[in-house]
């Protein structure tokens, strides 16, 4: 496929950004000339953060801002919901448009007020330093425990995706603790839009995870400045590409990991056992725990599928890969010598591939290893 | 209640055990001098291990020993089936039995060949020293990264049941790698017996979670000498106790943990919602790091709750208790000062109770602590 990388990030034609940290709270700002045409896709979690509550509302009339906190998660306090409206107010009186227009999104820890007095200064100060080359100092601001800035810029066919995202921790399938802005030119209908980013969270950001945990604060924005006509179908190929890249990047950063986790179960019955044999083996604690050892523990393995579909062992092969090259663990229930799968997990970057010769559905999902650091880092955060 | 607590362990009545090790290879035996009443419940993983397939078809036609061994699950081998077989019958010629009449149960690796000449002496080892006095030696023998035998003995309105089991790891809800073997003297139906059980352990090993890992292994037997008459309600305040107390000291045990944690919560709107909703928290690794850091993140039981439960905040009381006492996190919604949450917190048997003030159900699950002891132990095991 030609899926031309660009440098813009966040910021293709028109939008422009910013970022700025004091401590750990930090605001990004990205804004457009004239009003998007935006779609959301936000946590299944039944516990949302306030600013999930007002984006839902804007989407529909229109997005020309996006304001960030990262830091705090301004989700279960008292002033949660007005301490959200009052990020808008500031960013929208600072760039002089309708508070309407201006979605907010917030990332960090849950239950502490939020400090308005240093998010609003904050905020102005972003709103003074907005640039087409703020992608990068946005992308920086919204970083918690993520140790690597996340962005990307495609083109395809003449369609521009720009994107930042955040990971780090709390991230399940079913979305994260993750925020991720996209950018597009792609002048599309809205319901388009959503049904095209719907799909393609489903088989990125859906089949990520981290820890298990599900966040109260999961957004992924896309904002349209709607200057290029084009079809669905073009920008569904480089919206998936878009997110399957930043996915990767989430997984490859996660938490105090060593190592990334790719898990692509095939020959299933379905896709459905698909999806839930994948996400099973690449979530579970002693899988993780087994990668992080470079330990070539393949019960585990079919432990964690077996708790979720039936599994025929007689039928099942393991494959693993990384950098390192290939090897086969399991062919047909029959076990390999395994000296050469411990190589391969010598590698950073693992891949687990089952089939289950059961059928034609596949899926892959994403995630890294479980690491004693983890544990230190969440057990001290706060 | 006037449970009293008896030394037997699992020797009540008539019942004799032995035990011993070489390296991590360990084997126990159970043995009775007539055919016991028998029932069991086993993992729901689908991957099962050799002993399940073979132990359902004997428990109907009665049980006169258990043979057990530690240190490998005989789970995903070309001969588990048949080791699993051999084990039975090299047990029931020392024992000058009908091999049917041997159940047998696995703990330990998963697929790795079982050394059955290894395992065979054992067993004709410990087929030589069974003894009244003998439940100790059984419930060590079955240890793998147990740090503790766990035994029980109580006795109520002439209803005795003895117990051993063993835990540590790979312990989700829906049974663990445990097993548990139980004794007792009560007269009751096969049905009875059998529905005692299921519901028992419901509330007890199904609602314990180590690591979030479901096992292949998970097996809970139940043999009766059918020597004492009794109204089956009675056998299960009793039944239900040894289970409940068996759970704890599981948890207590948990893989390089530090805390036992409990969690309780009440007023959902029914059982299958609190009983969620609690083993939700108690699995969460983010929670369980938490725990282990003494860090009060109230943020993020709200955050597993909500992640399988419609949630009220503003409705929601979070209480922690430990040996240092008791103090409120989350009134209504609104948090308290957590200076007091944090000493509590440095206790080790640490209790978490969440009002949801929905309802009137109520569970409680069980758990410990994640600590980065346990992601390197997880790392080497094999």
């Amino acid at each position: 496929m030609d899926i031309k990388k660009n440098k813009d990030g966040i910021c293709i034609d028109n939008f422009k950004a910013s970022g700025l940290k004091i401590g750990n709270q930090g605001v990004a700002l990205i804004v457009n000339d004239d009003l998007c045409k935006s779609v959301g896709v936000f946590t299944r979690n039944n516990v949302k953060a306030a600013h999930i509550l007002l984006d839902r509302k804007k989407l529909e009339s229109g997005i020309q801002a996006i304001i960030v906190n990262s830091g705090n998660a301004n989700c279960c306090t008292k002033n949660a919901l007005n301490d959200a409206e009052k990020m808008c107010e500031i960013a929208a009186e600072e760039l002089g448009m309708d508070p309407d227009n201006v979605a907010v999104a917030s990332t960090g820890i849950i239950g502490k007020e939020l400090d308005i007095e240093v998010i609003g200064k904050l905020i102005r100060e972003a709103g003074k330093n907005l640039s087409e080359a703020g992608s990068h100092l946005a992308a920086e601001a919204i970083m918690t425990t993520d140790t690597l800035p996340k962005e990307i810029s495609l083109e395809f066919k003449g369609i521009k995706i720009g994107g930042i995202a955040k990971g780090a921790g709390m991230i399940a399938p079913n979305m994260a603790t993750m925020l991720c802005f996209l950018t597009t030119n792609a002048n599309l209908g809205r319901e388009e839009l959503q049904d095209a980013l719907a799909k393609s969270i489903e088989n990125s950001f859906n089949m990520l995870s981290i820890d298990g945990d599900m966040s109260t604060n999961d957004t992924v924005l896309l904002l349209s400045n709607e200057s290029f006509d084009c079809k669905a179908e073009d920008f569904e190929v480089v919206l998936d590409y878009a997110t399957m890249v930043l996915a990767k990047m989430l997984a490859k950063d996660g938490e105090s990991s060593t190592k990334f986790i790719e898990v692509e179960v095939s020959g299933a019955v379905d896709n459905e056992t698909a999806r839930r044999g994948a996400k099973a083996v690449v979530s579970s604690n002693l899988v993780k725990a087994a990668v992080y050892g470079e330990n070539p523990n393949w019960g585990r393995i079919v432990s964690s599928l077996g708790s979720v579909m039936e599994l025929n062992f007689e039928k099942t092969d393991i494959e693993f890969q990384s950098e390192r090259g290939k090897a086969v663990a399991v062919k047909r229930g029959k076990v390999n010598d395994l000296k050469k799968v411990e190589k391969i997990l010598k590698g950073k970057e693992i891949r687990i591939l089952v089939d289950l010769n059961s059928g034609k559905a596949r899926a892959t999902a994403f995630g890294c290893d479980l690491t004693p650091r983890y544990v230190k880092l969440n057990a001290e955060y706060n």
